[in-house]
């Protein structure tokens, strides 16, 4: 097979046939094809599109390309859920004892964060002594045991995604809509999941800015699931605000925690976390309405029980859950409003990158994260203030906060008018 | 300067500032930016095009990525020709001693030919002893002497373009307008022209298939040449069949010698001569219409002036005139009409492409060519024939000719009925 003839193929938007996504996946990993053919290929594809038989083609190649966790040997549904990244999304904390506490095995392979959206693994290692890193048989061990453990993703899954990613990254070529779908739901599939509920985050904090973006990304996923026999659910959730009202690694954790214990709650995290968890369940077949789902979601919140689950899993973890704790970086600033008024409008990206710039987070791969930092929310879009009402405060291990302050000043719109609030949930693809 | 940014800003279909080119161009050349970096800017340019500063910029900064020749010691407006490559094109064979005999230096450096078209230096090279690759020195001595030289392309000029070309070979990124303007106006600008006619090929013979893509060709090198202060004329010719009669290397020298010599020659290939040649004098200021040019260059190869000063430029290169006559291959095979009506179509490309078979073209860079074989054609598009009528005659030194064959049979349609024929000249753009 011509890979120049591929190239021209999808340049003149016609459809590829399988074995010319295999010829060029394959071609990629075992290094037959060169790097700048690739990329030149992946801007095509990212003015060309990729059909619904085409990204499926390219999910299952790269799936395909390496190592898959097999977790059969649970003999039930493996539901896993994926957030394309927000500010302060920490649902996966939340979500993981509670649908454990119904029965579900949550096997999770999380990812560190990259520039202003935070990963659950560095959140959780906030927590002393708490470990990331299992080999794999002790990571299925433990989930038979106790229905939960999560780690880092390792081994060799999805090279081909691995290497293609790192391509695009340096190639303009990372906001096409196929090759974001695909690179997700491959990495889904090769960690052994049956079934896959998506937290796509819609707004100015996420990579999708715009619902309708959002929407085809959900539809492009939910084909893919349909195609490779992955029951596949997408929720789109808002990120024109940070989730829930902390930014960082301890204080989300925390944030979390208190939750967990149902103790005081931002409601749009309380909202989107219960969403999540029920689409878990209902694809898990343990409740036959999606009402019944939200209503078991709750309970065990209200029980305590996900709570228990929550510490059963730290500890199994080697993780202190007494060392979850109001943070304890140097000094705490408040941010107050300069004027009275509503909250009109939130950059969260900016907030995201206040919060990286505190060193809550990592600008590149091998930036160290500082635990004990962040941001603290004290208000929502819609809310009334008065001037000098503190909008956030912030917890630093900096001589100079200067620049974050003003970052976090000049991302907050207030207006004097009421302004219309966005549902936490904005609705579900499936 | 951020390559990525760069590369972003052209996918979303921003106009790239000159030093953002420059970033581009300088860092390839200087291996700071990666070819896979290059090759996805390359398919992004593709899909949104440059404007007619951008694709100055890039001509500008080719041009200025290696050496130039300076032919200003000719004290005169230099003019140079290019064609953009087709069937049977011995025009610039005819028209350098034309405009020669008419006072302008015909100063050139012309490529060699890959695939189905071919190139003035492997045609030259069927003279004996004629020597295309002359030192600097010699090349511009012999053309303040005589006023003609024509060598191989040599040294140091646009390695930019060299490099590029060569990704874009490799990368589906060949096809796009403002690259495809910009490679050729660089090399004829740093070869010294102070004034280019480009003789734009259009049809099934040729890269641009429609009179519509080649206006666009045409309009954007004019554009191009105006910006960077070269005068600079188009003139759309006609390749839905082969220019005049004859498809290979000494053929084809031939053919142009008795043109020159006033003796025969098909109208389709003195009407385009003419029209090349009158441009360029006219360019040169050598006349002050067009019309008076074309009088002109009629002149001198009637009185036999352009023949002679094309016999003493085959001998300052040491060619042997004598050696110019009809063609030795081992055999001549006659392919013949089965079946009586008027010429159609031609399939310009496969004929082109039977000439390579035979070995009068390089499938690739390396092949040799055999000077000795090729096609003479014996009709024209619009010609009524008789069943068993001779379509060509092949001149082969192979053994088994018959793909050869079918190929140029399958290429020509009869048709029962008249067929209107394009012109040979089907528009000028200035």
């Amino acid at each position: 097979m011509n890979t120049i003839e591929i190239i021209n193929k999808k340049k003149y938007g016609k459809e590829l046939s399988y074995e010319e996504i295999e010829h060029i996946v394959n071609g990629y990993v075992n290094n037959s094809i060169p790097d700048y053919q690739i990329s030149s290929w992946l801007m095509a594809v990212y003015f060309q599109g990729l059909n619904s038989d085409e990204t499926s083609a390219l999910t299952d190649l790269m799936v395909k390309s390496g190592e898959t966790i097999d977790l059969s040997f649970l003999n039930t549904t493996v539901v896993d859920k994926h957030s394309t990244g927000g500010v302060g999304d920490k649902v996966s904390l939340i979500v993981a004892p509670i649908i454990t506490s119904l029965g579900i095995p949550f096997a999770k392979m999380s990812g560190r964060g990259l520039g202003h959206t935070g990963g659950t693994v560095d959140k959780l290692e906030s927590i002393k002594g708490f470990h990331t890193e299992l080999p794999l048989q002790r990571f299925k061990d433990q989930v038979k045991e106790l229905g939960i453990a999560l780690v880092g993703q390792s081994g060799n899954l999805v090279p081909a995604d691995k290497k293609i990613y790192a391509l695009r990254d340096v190639t303009g070529t990372v906001d096409s809509i196929p090759l974001i779908a695909s690179s997700i739901m491959s990495k889904k599939i090769a960690s052994g999941a049956d079934a896959i509920v998506l937290d796509i985050k819609v707004g100015n904090g996420a990579f999708m800015k715009t619902e309708e973006e959002a929407k085809k990304l959900a539809e492009t996923m939910v084909a893919i699931g349909k195609k490779l026999n992955r029951e596949t659910v997408a929720v789109l959730t808002n990120m024109d605000q940070p989730l829930g009202t902390e930014i960082g690694n301890g204080n989300e954790v925390l944030e979390a925690v208190k939750l967990l214990r149902d103790q005081e709650y931002s409601q749009d995290l309380y909202d989107v976390s219960v969403e999540i968890a029920a689409q878990m369940v209902f694809l898990a077949g343990k409740a036959t309405t999606e009402e019944q789902a939200r209503k078991l979601v709750k309970e065990v919140i209200q029980s305590g029980e996900a709570y228990e689950k929550f510490v059963t899993f730290i500890k199994a973890q080697d993780g202190k859950v007494d060392s979850i704790h109001e943070i304890e970086a140097k000094q705490s600033i408040d941010v107050n409003a300069e004027q009275a008024g509503y909250i009109a409008s939130i950059e969260t990206q900016q907030l995201g990158e206040a919060a990286m710039l505190l060193g809550a987070g990592r600008k590149t791969k091998d930036d160290q994260i500082d635990h004990q930092v962040g941001i603290t929310f004290h208000v929502k879009t819609g809310d009334r203030l008065q001037a000098g009402a503190k909008l956030a405060t912030i917890h630093t291990n900096m001589e100079d906060n200067d620049t974050v302050i003003k970052k976090i000043k000049d991302a907050i719109t207030i207006s004097e008018n009421p302004v219309q609030v966005k549902p936490s949930v904005i609705g579900i693809v499936n």
